[in-house]
């Protein structure tokens, strides 16, 4: 379902690239799991990259960016959560034509901490199982004095817009001829061989969540 | 050569990971090349992903992301720009000792629109040689139509950090008994194999540019 974009979340360059359902939006923010948390403090912006994780229409997101927004917190501070998805390098004939492919997620509104312990910890196990699913129940899991020292913050996706561009290079007519390469480089995150801690126990297997690691979700 | 931190730069969470050298800074800012650029319209923070480039204490940032600043562009904009290299996911036996292995790197300052056309030619160069080096001199240079419809930003490094956490997980003591899976998962931002458009010459070789396309600088 595509919902109207607000005059802060309407895409103004490209237009055509903008996206605002839900549906892709979350399958956006379900591939990531950095995202960049952009808040300002004395007029001046700052951009923190930090994970979260998404149920229905709250995003929790995990509060290592919270620190320089502490004072304003109890009632909520201005959020933009910027997430990137970084598909491929788009080679033009021409270098105003080169692009990139990618799609990326924008939500705008007032992040609070979560203060109710119980639904602290669902975030925190939503941003962990968001990341790493399976993990959470084979970890040992946060006891009171970990629980105080996270800080969670809560952002309902209210307002929002996506930006997609996929596909070859779109070159002008004029430029077919030119006599340069064309096309397009793909770009993946991609997991290597798993480190194992030096201090494991050697009868611990590699669980399938780390073996198979991937971040595609599509 | 470290720098002082400003109240602004300095890390706050997690301050041994903080970072205030040049070098380092400039090692993660030629490796990544796309940023996160936070910026600030009627009190609402917002965050864009672009590309940018680098030469000496100055980044060039490519303008996609100023559609929403240009009002306040001649006399400069406060912003901040993050650059951000994910290099792995840390299991720790407990879910509070998670963490990831990263290089970011943090620029605050304002931000003004390049408008001497050779300055901003040379810093599209700059932008292009950064993502794919090779490309630009192979491709149909840019006229003065496209020049005027391509904005250039110019943020000069004065103001910085780096936040670095690289490494084996670290638990507490009393949890490295804890039967599970302790490690890390490497990640990598890979190139797959390039795909050749569709309307391009047979007798146009890939490039080495393309072929060995790979992010890795250090």
């Amino acid at each position: 379902m595509s919902t109207t974009p607000t005059p802060r979340t309407r895409v103004i360059r490209e237009p055509h690239r903008g996206v605002y359902d839900r549906e892709t939006l979350y399958k956006i923010l379900d591939e990531g799991f950095i995202c960049h948390v952009g808040f300002t403090v004395d007029g001046q912006p700052f951009v923190i990259p930090t994970g979260y994780g998404r149920i229905g229409d709250n995003l929790y997101i995990h509060g290592s960016a919270a620190s320089r927004m502490l004072r304003s917190l109890d009632k909520g501070i201005d959020v933009c959560v910027t997430v990137t998805l970084l598909d491929g390098l788009v080679l033009a004939r021409s270098i105003f034509n080169h692009s990139m492919n990618y799609r990326s997620a924008v939500v705008l509104g007032k992040a609070v901490a979560v203060e109710d312990p119980q639904e602290k910890l669902e975030g925190l196990r939503l941003l962990s199982e968001h990341i790493i699913p399976g993990r959470w129940a084979e970890s040992r899991q946060p006891n009171d004095k970990e629980l105080k020292a996270t800080l969670v913050l809560r952002l309902p996706i209210t307002e929002f817009s996506a930006k997609v561009r996929q596909g070859p290079a779109i070159d002008d007519e004029e430029d077919m001829a030119f006599p340069t390469w064309a096309g397009v480089i793909p770009l993946e995150v991609t997991a290597g061989e798993p480190i194992r801690d030096a201090q494991l126990d050697l009868e611990i297997e590699t669980p399938h969540y780390v073996k198979g690691y991937s971040r595609r979700r599509l």
